[in-house]
């Protein structure tokens, strides 16, 4: 059984983008698979580099002994509103098949929750699938309320 | 009745501030009251600063012969996931009081859509307070699917 202390959290590195993929897809629900290919497809590094470079995004992942178990993306977004609230948004949230329910999730989240906190940020959100019980219930627990509708519209 | 053909949406500029916090204050659902006074607090003007000067952020303003009358915060967001794929998100849609139901905030909307389809964005989304039938449906009918919980932890 993996260690949830154990795992340290930092920036994703060019060199995890093959461990985060793979983590894209071991989560998959009926979605878009990523292209897990030798030599890794521009369009990844492309979007690495996009985050990688910007100071409100922030590519998470968590590693236990040099292996990454576990990835997030946050966003930190300012605004007008609330007094020029800035919020924090979490995205693509992903823990090793073999290692979940063990703590690593909400050891990542709590991690999370101290970066948005460290920016000043008023708000942390996110969206998770209605058909994730689990997750909803893994949110909840973290202090999360559902108390908004997540709408989303396909472009493509 | 307003025309909502009349409304040109455009990139909000410094002077627009006042009346975007006017649309804030007046679409309230219990929650922090905007500040408008004279001088502006700096607290908008800095937050108005970053939107303005980063390229995946857009402040919108609808405006009618002059006046504002409708507005919105679009974040762009550039992601791994779903093969590099970007969002846009909305935040903070209102329209005035007084011009509600004559299609400003569905023109808006559109004008957003086309927005994000030109950044090549694959998914536009949105949270909507649980409370606001109304909104929920009028973000259906613009094809929206309420497929999340949009979960929310205030930090401070």
């Amino acid at each position: 059984m993996a260690d949830a202390a154990a795992v340290v959290f930092r920036k994703a590195r060019l060199e995890d983008l093959r461990a985060i993929l793979e983590l894209l897809n071991d989560g998959k629900v009926g979605n878009v698979l990523e292209r897990i290919e030798d030599p890794m497809p521009r369009l990844y590094t492309d979007a690495f580099a996009l985050l990688d470079s910007d100071p409100n995004q922030l590519l998470l992942v968590g590693e236990i002994g040099g292996r990454v178990v576990a990835s997030l993306q946050l966003t930190f977004i300012p605004g007008i509103a609330h007094q020029g609230t800035w919020r924090a948004q979490v995205e693509a949230v992903r823990v090793a098949r073999e290692l979940r329910g063990q703590g690593i999730g909400e050891a990542m989240m709590r991690h999370v929750i101290a970066l948005a906190k460290e920016r000043g940020c008023a708000l942390l959100q996110l969206t998770t699938n209605k058909a994730r019980d689990d997750a909803q219930r893994f949110y909840r627990r973290l202090g999360f309320t559902a108390s908004h509708e997540g709408m989303k519209l396909r472009l493509s």
